[in-house]
């Protein structure tokens, strides 16, 4: 398969993105909710949706994120990522298969329905993840595209993904906010240097490799601004697999808890990794336990 | 000398604090410019003038920190602070006594009038510094009342000096602003443990000791809320000696660099430190090397 996305290699690149960011023309009348809403997605690479799931619901998926974290301190597992190897929990991943809330969370057409418009094609869960980023010491992540790491290391073709943000708790300006570059999903900017074996082990804790250059960070930034979306408990960002984001630390006494679910276009299945010996595991990135999620009907 | 603020015992005490913020009654007509000002202070315990020093100006005292900076790495001294001992430089202390234009600024009539009516004395500078947050890199500074620092390790008897930060980059939310919870100055926070000896050659790098109970800052915290000005270049905060602050780490490509200066009631110098063997040295905490600067004529 053509690797329209090079990156690994021994200097940065930044090439044009190939893939349409939302698939189906936007129709509609303009100004109507839907065609504003994929508008401003196309240009964003992001869209924040405020509140959209109500406090009772936001509550029972925090308590349930709560029950996760106990549960993982009590019987460690290869799923849970853990601040310097045992510290605090940073990260629970496939928890769509292990929990019967997130599952159903997953399937729920107020996401379904704009993901699969955005996508244009069926879907599946190619990742979810709980972060929690805790109070006092909640640290940062780097800047970064997801779409680099699933295409360099597990073998995701091309840019048919959508990313969904669901805070668990108050995103706060102070708490460490999820940060995003608007348009950045126009360019696809390579990283520098060979994928080590087990990347995953170490990057899932603190990102070194797959790191982008951060002179073209700095040229993005200054001509697109930064923009960081806070809301209530319940608030959603629905964002483009290649949209540049991260987050800084919390210092502050409220932490951060959000749920992360990765879709993936059904016709956009990974292949091998395009800069990577193996692919990572399962539970980082689906490739045999794909649950088919059907397209919206027009 | 009794100590009214009793700190780095064996457990977390909160002391209603016994001095008032605002040193003189607040008089003229309710609703006039330094009344409100005052009133704001007393009540917040910090006070943001936006962009108080114009571009030109401010223009002018970052490029003396970078001038600071760049000989700071040329040849090391006592005063300059950096990350992990060898890294960044972090800050750079005593800049009044080694830069003409830091000298100049600390007699400015716009930070000596407000502060010296907030003092209702005369007042002298206990301690400047340059603090640079590096883009991409910039470090947290945990949550922290300067008074008690300084008056467990420098021997300052009571709560009247007044700290004043001038912001020689931008502050936006994103970049690892100053927050503040207001009204935080009313309580004196205890800090629990001993001091170790020459502590402060770490704790300017990375607080350990001398940091506040986080029970009781999330009480304040929840009970008050977090603030934090954000605004162009040259724009200054005052805040009170025990306002509780600190910010969080910078991924952003834009640092933030900021002057700060703190200012000292002429009646409140330096006694033997409350809770530390040895006082710290001149250039944090000055005790000879004193110049007086004369109260605004009312």
């Amino acid at each position: 398969m053509d690797d329209l996305y090079p990156t690994r290699g021994d200097y940065a690149l930044e090439i044009e993105r190939a893939d349409p960011i939302v698939q189906e023309a936007i129709r509609g009348n303009p100004g109507a909710e839907l065609p504003a809403k994929l508008e401003r997605y196309a240009k964003d690479g992001f869209l924040f949706l405020p509140e959209l799931f109500p406090a009772a619901e936001t509550e029972s998926l925090l308590a349930e994120a709560e029950r996760l974290r106990a549960e993982s301190l009590a019987s460690p597992t290869a799923e849970i990522i853990r601040e310097g190897g045992d510290g605090d929990v940073r990260s629970i991943f496939a928890i769509h298969r292990t929990s019967k809330t997130y599952a159903e969370i997953t399937r729920d057409p107020r996401l379904l329905d704009l993901v699969t418009t955005i996508l244009g094609d069926d879907v599946y869960v190619h990742q979810s993840r709980i972060n929690y980023k805790p109070a006092f010491c909640g640290r940062e992540f780097f800047w970064h595209s997801d779409f680099e790491t699933w295409h360099a290391e597990d073998g995701m073709p091309r840019m048919r993904a959508v990313s969904v943000s669901i805070s668990l708790t108050p995103s706060y300006a102070t708490n460490g906010p999820l940060m995003l570059i608007p348009g950045s999903q126009d360019t696809f900017v390579s990283c520098v240097g060979e994928t080590p074996e087990d990347h995953y082990k170490k990057s899932l804790v603190k990102q070194v490799y797959g790191t982008p250059d951060i002179e073209c960070i700095t040229k993005m930034a200054i001509r697109r601004g930064i923009k960081s979306p806070t809301g209530g408990a319940g608030s959603v960002v629905l964002f483009d697999c290649n949209t540049m984001h991260g987050s800084n630390g919390n210092i502050t006494p409220f932490p951060r808890t959000n749920l992360f679910i990765v879709y993936n276009a059904v016709s956009n299945q990974l292949v091998k990794p395009f800069a990577a010996n193996k692919p990572r595991p399962e539970f980082i990135a689906a490739r045999e336990h794909i649950e088919i999620l059907p397209k919206r009907k027009s």
